[in-house]
């Protein structure tokens, strides 16, 4: 292994992370007896969950009552954890609790007041008669709304339901927990306020009509889990008839993060962007961002590879307007092979796609220190320990690689500079700051902290405003 | 005058009662010479205008400076106050705030997480990879939804600027203050996260298809400010075709509310509903839905009169189906009368027009120990002065009825019970709980006690429920 195998190593301790997807809290009724809590530790290990929190509930002469937290890789590891931990003598389950439901019981976000109404002058301030005299303000002054509404603050986060993370179509209503999850995101991240709007009908001039009746009450619009192709029309609509931000995340978002990595990534392992080539394996709504984006960043070539082949000109089989116009940016040497001679002396990885797509044969055949991004959810096309066996200079996936580094700092610096729309040119200033404050080796900042975003914002404001 | 005629008197004082419409901090240098601050506050009082909290802001040997807080009666007495001041040597003011204007400022409310993003677990529970986990759950099962996302708590507040406050069509953005002001009460009074939702078409189908297209991430809709007719045409499709509550405030708050006060005020003054008959006057969204709720609640007879003059069977003239709909129910004796001569033997007068309509003389016409309530905002049909001089024995105005301490519980006690409706019985249940709440002599409780909304909530679940 070349040393440069280790810049993602020494960036980040992701070898040692452990993926959890669900977390359960056990109400667990234990004996008191010697060594009974190190032999209960002992079988939640066992059966290769982790321990979190401990709590002591309740406490008897013969018994305690404790709250034990763990972490498992997915909901189906509880049941084998349940049948080690009744296999001991002496402990007893007595409830079993869903972290991840429970954070989302009523719900992640709320609405609430800025103004306290603790006497009637307050409430005849916020509301009637006080308030007439703020409407009369607007009515003659309309731009007066983005200093006296919270359209200054707000996005609306929309959404038909067609294309929610890796689950697919599973409809408005089951996708309104991620709206939620986003729009907890940019409050505790940059103080927007994100508003979830489910759209029920699926078709694209139904959502585009929808969109714009509602959209004089907010700042900006995020388009969410809309599946490709319809997200293209449904943005270019939007834009054409809106006179304000409108962002496709799942487009932009992924792209401007992937950017950002690709940025450090191509520091880091000391190439060039115009002499480099790319791979891109998936071409919906993230494959198609990501590939234009990084061309207008000075990528020297991409291919882009769908689940029927190569995208290259003169192809006619499964195409779109957008693929179409894909074919004519990509692939210089229009090349038309199959996925697996498709690496070859390819500089860089990106794969939007599915999980196990790519083997490690492929990476091998690679140039030399190439950059390996299996960014598919929940599973990557090639895990990030046969990336690197197979020669990966950096890798990350897309637990690495989050969207929600991006997007929070993009809409707070929109918002601020009232600017009009989101540009390339914000987007490449939200990327190449977001590399900017990346720690040395590492491809990313930290997603938790909050001066990070705010520099993305002051980026992207800048980026509007000259 | 009769002794009754002090009930009102002693349940409130709004004779001494300064309806302030507009409150600066004027920003004052004030030469440090004895009585200075005595001559500013008497040039304060001599405008006609209310002192409010005086702040020190600066000490210097020579002068100080204080904010120092006004209320008037309305913004046009600014002007005479400044030139007051103006006039006395040693004060000049450096700034003037309108501190209505600064309650809005960037809104009355935001959007908030219920969950405190510190750690990578907090983000993978709230968002992906975690979030997956409660989508597909809703998914499976729909009903899920009330309890893992904001629905259970949410109320669309949807305008389409028909007929905002007493101001009329000002337009969907110029009332966005309006919906953020009752956003703001639903979430300080009763935990409620309401959603401004501004509809710029202003025909009834594409309101009604818009709020069908975006009504299933929400668990209620609040209809606000649209005008009549157009309003009972929209509630009455949205009833149609919506599995949930839909409820037009400016009709069902307005008829709870004054209901509320009605029965006190028959109390107060020993009347039977049944042998009492009223005359409302306005014949809108508001007058239409009191006089449908007062006939519920039992009132012997009602006389509601437009700008036209009295609803009877057989008019045609300015008539709708609405219109046509209430002279089936009201008016038993089929009157047509003039406006003065209908307020002969009356019991009740509720005003829900135009200001200073009613003479004291249609007053003294009425039978004895009337209820007069003069509501139009933001001045009554008749001053409760006047209307007391004219023998009303109980008099109340739209700054002492205030659909504010209607809707916060209604909406609250719909959400509890997973009503799929606001219907009659539960109007009325919010109305006796609301009249049996006020403190005796008082027609109504304290807006601003929250366990009075909580009370008014339960009232409203219990009737749903049983």
């Amino acid at each position: 292994m070349e040393p440069t195998n280790m810049l993602e190593i020494k960036g980040s301790s992701w070898q040692q992370r452990y993926d959890a997807t669900a977390i359960y809290t056990l109400r667990c009724r234990i004996a008191d007896k010697p060594g009974m809590l190190g032999r209960l530790t002992s079988a939640i290990g066992g059966a290769d969950a982790n321990l979190g929190e401990i709590k002591l509930i309740e406490l008897e002469p013969d018994y305690k009552i404790r709250d034990i937290a763990v972490l498992l890789k997915s909901q189906d590891e509880l049941k084998a954890l349940l049948e080690n931990i009744r296999s001991l003598d002496g402990v007893e389950v007595l409830a079993v609790t869903d972290e991840i439901l429970e954070t989302h019981r009523r719900g992640s976000i709320r609405t609430v007041s800025r103004a306290k109404l603790r006497t009637l002058t307050d409430l005849r301030m916020v509301y009637t008669p006080g308030v007439a005299s703020v409407c009369q303000k607007i009515e003659k002054e309309p731009g007066a709304a983005r200093s006296y509404t919270t359209i200054c603050d707000s996005v609306a986060i929309v959404t038909n339901g067609t294309a929610v993370l890796g689950l697919g179509d599973i409809g408005a209503l089951a996708a309104l927990p991620v709206m939620e999850g986003k729009a907890s995101i940019l409050a505790e991240f940059v103080n927007v306020s994100g508003v979830p709007i489910l759209i029920e009908p699926k078709d694209c001039q139904t959502f585009v009509d929808t969109v714009i009746r509602i959209a004089s009450g907010f700042g900006a619009i995020q388009l969410e889990d809309v599946a490709a192709p319809a997200c293209f029309e449904i943005e270019e609509k939007l834009k054409q008839k809106l006179d304000m931000p409108i962002f496709h995340d799942d487009q932009h978002g992924t792209a401007t993060i992937v950017l950002a990595a690709i940025i450090n990534a191509l520091a880091q392992t000391k190439k060039e962007a115009k002499s480099c080539s790319a791979l891109v394996l998936g071409c919906g709504a993230a494959g198609i961002a990501v590939s234009k984006m990084l061309l207008e960043y000075g990528l020297g070539d991409i291919v882009v590879y769908d689940s029927k082949g190569p995208i290259y000109r003169g192809r006619t089989e499964h195409m779109n307007p957008y693929k179409h116009q894909l074919a004519q940016i990509t692939n210089k040497n229009n090349q038309n092979v199959p996925l697996a001679a498709g690496f070859a002396n390819k500089n860089i990885f990106i794969g939007l796609s599915r999980p196990n797509m790519v083997t490690k044969e492929m990476v091998s055949s690679m140039a030399s220190n190439p950059i390996v991004l299996p960014l598919a959810n929940p599973v990557g096309e090639i895990t990030k320990e046969e990336a690197c066996e197979a020669g990966a200079a950096v890798t990350a996936d897309g637990r690495d690689i989050n969207n929600a580094l991006a997007y929070p700092g993009i809409f707070r610096g929109a918002l601020d500079a009232h600017a009009r729309e989101i540009n390339m040119k914000m987007k490449l200033a939200a990327a190449n700051e977001i590399a900017r404050l990346a720690p040395e080796e590492a491809l990313l900042p930290d997603i938790l902290d909050k001066s990070v975003h705010r520099q993305v914002a002051d980026a992207v404001a800048g980026a509007w405003s000259t």
